[in-house]
């Protein structure tokens, strides 16, 4: 039995996403980041950086989400949810992950937590006003040259696909016109008429 | 026979370094940053996001770091440069270089990158001004929680020792004390011992 721990509006999406897809036997529990609990003593004693997610296994707690997402992957092989025999392919996939996690979410960190790389008021609202640009440009990238479709890595549906929506589900409020960008919108689409994620974004929601 | 692109200083050093320790057939090719070569045509049409590393392989082309890494401990498995046995530990080993790569590189970043995040001098100058905070207290956690020594996985040497090693370079740039960081400053003295990165060393530059 699994323990994810995630914050709702979170990139802990994908990897909740990722464990419904398996099939694992998981439990979510939500953390309320308004009242900051994920700087209470008893979550940085789970997680150190203070952040989600974490995963509770019982060869203990794993965190950040690429390497969440090819655990999940490699310990459910039957799910086919990355191309596990090839590592070229993997590569490919995690590679893919690694941009969303180092370059996309960080220029979308940029609109409401400045704090952690400023301290000037000056300085957050001057980041904030970039983030239609920074975020956008990732996203034309992915648009033009990544997402293969219909899914991430071409026919499969791998685990670059529920991330790829987690983070595309910011665009509107980072103000990115998802009308701009065709192949993500439809990948948007696909992504939310799967069961698992309608039942994890309900759960989420609830 | 793999082509790496590399510039001097950069976290290309960590895949070099991999290569080296992998015994793999490759040519190392560096790139000028000073001339812009990043974003040259030529480049681009390699790595459209204008960064190094790029892995030039006979099946394609892989970026980013720890999906690199990966691919490299994966394809030369009698290296021993990952736990490719044991998901949960390959996880772990991982979410270490995740990381690293959207982290505490990125913090790093801010001291000569603002210009990706924002637009105004001050807010440039704010952001250099924390970088030894928050590189530092990344580097607090690795420290204390998260290199196991002697090597950052425990006794056996793994992917994420170049990677640990290459942004443990960075320290002194970003104004963070080495000594405060007894078994950092130990993991760099031994990294700087191993053949394979006295080579890669004296290549990048020569």
């Amino acid at each position: 039995m699994y323990k994810l721990y995630y914050a709702p509006g979170s990139c802990a999406l994908a990897s909740h996403i990722a464990l419904e897809e398996a099939g694992a036997a998981y439990t979510a529990e939500r953390l309320d980041f308004k009242a900051n609990q994920q700087n209470s003593p008893e979550y940085l004693a789970i997680n150190p950086k203070g952040r989600v997610p974490s995963l509770v296994t019982d060869r203990g707690i794993l965190t950040e989400t690429p390497a969440m997402l090819a655990f999940i992957a490699q310990t459910f092989p039957q799910a086919k949810l990355a191309p596990l025999d090839d590592p070229f392919a993997f590569a490919q996939a995690q590679a893919f992950n690694s941009y969303l996690c180092s370059t996309v979410h960080v220029a979308h960190a940029h609109k409401g937590r400045g704090y952690r790389w400023a301290t000037e008021e000056t300085s957050f609202a001057d980041m904030k006003r970039m983030v239609p640009n920074s975020v956008g440009a990732c996203f034309a990238l992915i648009e033009r040259g990544m997402l293969r479709g219909p899914w991430v890595m071409g026919e499969h549906y791998t685990i670059c696909d529920p991330y790829l929506y987690t983070i595309a589900l910011w665009l509107e409020g980072d103000s990115v016109d998802l009308a701009t960008l065709p192949k993500v919108a439809d990948h948007v689409r696909r992504m939310s008429e799967r069961p698992a994620v309608k039942k994890v974004m309900a759960e989420q929601k609830a």
